[in-house]
């Protein structure tokens, strides 16, 4: 191999450990389930080069680390847990930047009035819940988001006004069906907060927002529920919202002698709008390493 | 192509119309999503000698009834629109039997409050229900089902007891997790029932059961599961269950000095143990009609 | 639990072994890879009735016997080896009958002119094999097959001839694309073969019958299909093909002043038209004990 | 909504047109299979903050671009097709900046010797090749890639040498399997080449690097695999690489009293290694722009 070659960015580490933890502190159990992966930065170029794992924490140590942490520490919160897995791994030898991230399942509970309730669940469905902890040096940062949070309004949508060129052929409409599946990330300018409490807010707000706001874009919704996540919790500096169009096509009934009146509709699944934005806390710095190696809009 | 050959059993139709329908009757919309595929079955079998589709109904009149259907007659119920959409091809030329399945998912209102309360909805998650509806000549069969329902115990299971060959290792246990994705399907005796009131009590029943025993294995969760949908339900005459052991490994943290103390789980993919049994009331006479081209477990 | 309820059908095993054999008797090794499952059917129903596990050869154990029988045996092929483990699983005690499922994936050897080309293989990609044995007492089935085998034609494929209802929109049409995803099950009437030749000579007998049919409907197609593939082989008996009609639309670029003349193509996803037949020899008596479980089609 | 936020980075478009071209000039009918995504960056911003679409191209509108320009100016390549569209987007008002991305599927002939010769095919499996241009103001970036390249060698890879830790267990070893599914974006430095040959060449210098290399380490492979591609295509400015590591754990036979001799595996699903680099050409300069909305790997 030429020495003309540079090693550029890298990180590895160990993905998706299926964690599922127990609290049995009273009859009532409490559990978390995620899926945790984390990725190391640091000086690990010899073993891309020589194939020397000398400085090479291997991905089943990782993994290790994730259930032992667990163990010893519990799993307050996806974040909760990512910063003791951050603060373990900042510390090791020749890494110098950390990436942890989860995905939590939400369960809920059942059985009431059966000798099980206290301890038999099931899955809640809907949206995954999402966080990113990733630490350069001495400094952390922490995103939450979410995702699959499928969202529907059967009126209360437009789409008119829009430019028409020679390749243009649809119509306008002043009242049609808006999907989307919200996926956000939001990055918090603190390292300490009651991150099942942020969470909710901010879901709350999101949701809410998008069902108060009478739409004219997908792209106008998107931003109301970014201005009203940005509103419900001040510890977030700003929100990343991707949200696929789920066209909704009302059938042409004409055909049969039938008018449709906006009550049949064909769910598609491709091609669909993409729509992604960024929204801003007026006046607060950017922070680029608080996104390494999550998706940008731009 | 030789006479010599025989054509056997064979259906056709539309696969996967995703259907939604609004009803607008009153300012809190009702919002119905279901995935409809319709199949034929009769005196079609010219299309596959001769290539000669002089009877045979496209498909794509039959996505096209589906979507005139649902407006003319509306989406009562999973069961209730497969019987609508039944009636009417058995009615058609060629045609001796039919097999009407969808699968629909559940959505909640959001918004409470706002100015889009009755017409904005959250994708609920959770279980699928399912319905099949077949014909078969004059005869009429509904089976009524749902899948993906996760359900997790998180004490009260062991698995002891078992026989021990040259290929056993696995060691008894008195305290696991349970956990499983519950996909049943169960037959009614009627073709006249309020259909969602029985699924709300059969899902019901079953998360109980599954809840409220403690198990020794889970062929008796299951069994008990089945057992509690007949006793909540006198339509139902039997219920097919399969369930796949989603195994959580208590993980060994010993090398680390730890003792997990059940607190700690890893949740596996694959593979994974699968349960499958039919539970039947005593004394109702089979029906195989009704459960033609419907998974069976023998 | 009432005495009301009778156990029906039940099986019961592990699911997707996931196992990978490297046959190293030569410097070119040879590569197995199969996803196992296995299920008994038997005396097993005091599990269900009292959680009685006295019978229940635990799921894990099965999954130690696929992989200690594969080293014991080797996977000459997927059939082959589905019969070394069925024929362990009949002489169990309590098991009276046993169904075997495989699927294959392929892989083709890179690295000509490296040192690693006896032992560096890439996935094929392509159609996954499948195969299923079961047992019933002293008898035994098999059953070969493939899933996902996708083909297509740009021409040679018309849709005419239908008859119209009310419900009847789609124009006839002398030249479209063909396209479908092929399932296939096939019943072989010996326990003795020569397992890859036999799949080999079906699957080019079926692609070529693909290929070579003129198709006045995908009825026709599906029935050159299966004649081709029993005319290979004749120790097949029947054959069931599944097939899903994937819709390429013709784009109407008329709007924008051209005529597209069947160039460009819109792939849809759903709904799509689902074709499923059976082709049996004449004169070969039926075995429904070789199908139980395996999709039918009516 | 208060003034104080500010819509940051934003882009929209229509994702996951499936288009499928045939050129029909000769008997032989040549197949392009894509899934095409466009996004587009610009004035957009009222959009956002007032519902005013007067900018605000329709992601139909972009869709049927996709599908007119395929007609007028064919699909040469997925490289070729972007770079027409992207040309064309970047003339319209209020776009500053496009990405266009695309997908594309292999197909192979099928029915040599048979009538259909010409015009059938069979979806080739493997890898799926991928490609994104962007333009930001004038300026125009190719990357092209792979994804689903799934290799294994059932020799030739140890791993050892690696600290050992309070959590570390796993044992080194010098003869393991070594899979990997590899996912790769490389940059050119220009928009003119023989984008077919390109790949054709980086693919097979990847599939030989992996092969023909005696690995220390994952890393190490995937540093080869990079440097080879780089050696392959002097156009080639930088290699993004990303690769889990399919892990092929030895089942311990011994409780059967055998010994496995690296013959049996169990393939794992999850937790998985995941190694990602970057191998850059020294002396050439980076382009962030190129990467913008493209996975990162710091």
């Amino acid at each position: 191999m030429s020495s003309s070659y540079v090693l550029g960015p890298n990180q590895y580490g160990k993905a998706e450990c299926r964690l599922v933890r127990v609290d049995r502190y009273s009859p009532a159990h409490v559990l978390s389930d995620l899926n945790v992966s984390t990725q190391l930065r640091g000086d690990f170029a010899a073993a891309y080069t020589d194939g020397d794992n000398a400085h090479v924490h291997a991905t089943d140590t990782q993994k290790n680390t994730v259930y032992a942490l667990a163990k010893q520490h519990g799993v307050p919160s996806p974040e909760g847990f990512l910063l003791v897995l951050a603060g373990h791994w900042r510390e090791q030898p020749w890494v110098t930047g950390t990436q942890m991230t989860a995905e939590q399942y939400a369960w809920e509970r059942i059985g009431a009035g059966t000798p099980g309730s206290g301890h038999s669940f099931a899955r809640a469905g809907g949206e995954t819940r999402t966080a990113v902890v990733q630490t350069d040096g001495d400094d952390t940062f922490v995103v939450g988001g979410l995702t699959g949070l499928v969202v529907l309004k059967s009126t209360g949508s437009e789409f008119a006004g829009f430019p028409r060129d020679r390749f243009t052929t649809l119509p306008e409409t002043d009242d049609r069906i808006l999907a989307t599946s919200v996926t956000a990330w939001w990055r918090y300018t603190t390292t300490d907060l009651d991150w099942d409490a942020a969470y909710a807010a901010i879901r709350a707000a999101m949701v809410d927002a998008f069902a108060g706001t009478h739409s004219l874009a997908l792209q106008q919704t998107i931003h109301a529920m970014g201005a009203a996540a940005l509103d419900a919790v001040p510890e977030v500096a700003e929100i990343r919202i991707s949200c696929p169009n789920k066209h909704h096509f009302e059938v042409d009934l004409t055909p049969f002698g039938m008018a449709n009146g906006g009550e049949v509709f064909l769910a598609a699944d491709r091609p669909y709008g993409l729509i992604q934005a960024t929204i801003q806390r007026a006046g607060v710095p950017d922070e680029p390493r608080a996104w390494a190696s999550v998706p940008a809009f731009a």
